[in-house]
């Protein structure tokens, strides 16, 4: 067994533990958990990334559902050491439908569920992974002269050149890519751009970027999965390489870089494993949209209360953050980055990036 | 340049011919499209697919969409042309930016672009791949015992076995998979098994069944992408593997399946090219639901209102979807593929998939 799998099993076996002995006391059981909300989100000097405070809440027994909750603690316990025993994994999908056979302890939803396995990463500082469950999120796919081993499910060590042995989708990252599975061999790039759209990704690739300017290219689909933003945060912290992060102009985008840079409100539990707090912003902004002169749409109420929210949000809180956000809310506009073809297909890898690049000292 | 592209671009110039003969002969210019809508679907026998029938939609000068259309399309000639002699492809939404640079024939939003490259390729009988264009869709997973080989953007060629030269999350399918990009040279697999979610793919890897049963496992991610299903018909056609559908049980995924099997209404001029006649369905079915007293969730409006347009829809039009169909509108209930997960992780590798498997012959 994984010395990781092993010290989730005994953070597990404590929780269970605790509830023993509250009822050999005769005790009510209780257990007490990070309060999850904005207002418990406090700045982590030393780490240089946002986690949760020091309010908690209490779940007790003494009502019918906390009751149903310790229940439901104690089955998924259960469920995970059976996992982690059988070298098995599962989705949280899968987890919600096998509580179909728990009885009175049955989830709701797979809202309840999902909740669940979150606050045991709360509880205990393992990380889902190590309780062997993961999402159902795809994996984002990256190319770049970086040598990896990967771990298969077979045991047997598979090294493999993110440019030399994959086709032109380049690899995938798998939904694990902790030191068990995953590990750096060799690194031939400089840096790492992380890229928020598939179309993108795939012209950098076509246009051959990763080799002109040495650099990592890493797919994010969006709001990027864990397992992207861990190999991102590896990257960085095991072999020093700088991230930048390239995606649309608006306010989702602009969450999309705080929760690779900051950590995601609903995950700052994690902040520490996930967040990359030296990575920088070369997305679309509000002052690229009227230098370049880029084509636009107009913001929709939502994307207007998103960036008010954000002048709002202590992660934002810097003067090029305030600048841009106002400048967007004052010229009301958005640009999705690959309106940057406007002037060709070649203008992001000819101009727009090397300038931005440039200014970072990158390129 | 690639035969495919050479004969693409002389399509595409007979088109403009066709605009300056009309031209030339002081007519106003127009030309002939297949209707694109249901009632125009017919079912060719020989190919076994759903096709574009005999009616026709004209697109004329005389009236100013139909002339902008026209000035469009010229346009989008001159883009493709340049984009084939500087071996260059570009994103569907590339185009539509790239088109802001055209004044008097700017596309007034993405669907306008998109739809008139479909109407090129009905028009011609060319891939839409063969004009250069292609989607945002993000590329399917595939694993199992075939060895590829795939000509990289460098132009050399490189062979991929897609079970042991990949990590554990597989094989990219890039979005180009025609016989110039991508060219099968071991087949080690006896059938093709095409899975809805990714959590079910992942079980699938996890458990080994592409060993076990000597099957190469596509991920769909859904309504499956043209790349994915272009390359299953090329994998039943060149190498005769049989395709099996794993689906959920719901009306969009028996969607899924017919559009595998028979062709999707809104791309039927391309069935020839991506439909698999004699792909058999292994997804959750109503009697599914009964017999494996499945973890269900009740049928929504809009699921039955879709149930009821499938027993019209000629491509249901079988005494097996028939029965299921009217069966699952009397239980009001659908279930998807994870829900097996109730009866354990291993259940549908043990149970659920030797059961159909052994129906058809395959294992």
């Amino acid at each position: 067994m994984e010395r990781r799998h092993k010290e989730a099993m005994e953070s597990l076996e404590e929780i269970a533990g605790l509830f023993y002995d509250q009822l050999d006391k005769g005790n009510i059981p209780e257990i007490g958990i990070a309060t999850r909300s904005k207002s418990n989100i406090v700045f982590h000097k030393k780490s240089g990334v946002w986690k949760y405070g020091k309010s908690k809440s209490t779940r007790s027994a003494k009502k019918l559902n906390g009751a149903r909750m310790i229940l439901r603690t104690l089955y998924m316990l259960d469920f995970i050491r059976e996992m982690i025993d059988r070298e098995k994994s599962s989705t949280l999908r899968e987890m919600y439908y096998i509580s179909e056979g728990w009885e009175k302890a049955k989830f709701g939803d797979q809202n309840e569920s999902d909740r669940l396995a979150e606050d045991m990463e709360i509880i205990t500082s393992c990380l889902r992974e190590d309780f062997k469950l993961r999402p159902e999120e795809d994996g984002a796919r990256l190319i770049g002269d970086i040598t990896i081993k990967e771990r298969t499910r077979k045991g047997d060590i598979r090294t493999i050149n993110c440019r030399d042995d994959v086709g032109d989708s380049g690899y995938t990252i798998p939904y694990n890519v902790e030191e068990e599975k995953v590990n750096f061999q060799d690194i031939g790039v400089d840096f790492i751009i992380a890229i928020e759209t598939g179309g993108m990704f795939d012209r950098l690739v076509e246009n051959g970027f990763d080799e002109t300017a040495n650099a990592l290219l890493i797919h994010l689909k969006g709001q990027p999965a864990r397992s992207t933003r861990r190999v991102m945060k590896r990257l960085n912290e095991e072999e020093g390489l700088p991230v930048v992060v390239f995606t649309d102009g608006d306010p989702w985008s602009f969450r999309i870089f705080a929760s690779i840079a900051y950590g995601a409100i609903n995950s700052a539990h994690l902040s520490e494993y996930l967040a990359t707090p030296s990575a920088e912003y070369v997305g679309i902004t509000a002052s690229d949209i009227l230098n370049y002169d880029l084509p636009t749409d107009k913001l929709s109420a939502n994307d207007i209360t998103a960036l008010e929210q954000e002048l709002q949000d202590p992660r934002f809180n810097t003067r090029f953050w305030r600048d841009e956000i106002e400048t967007m809310l004052e010229i009301k506009k958005k640009a999705e980055q690959q309106a940057l073809a406007k002037y060709g297909l070649d203008f992001v890898t000819d101009t727009y990036l090397p300038e931005k690049l440039g200014e970072l000292g990158l390129l």
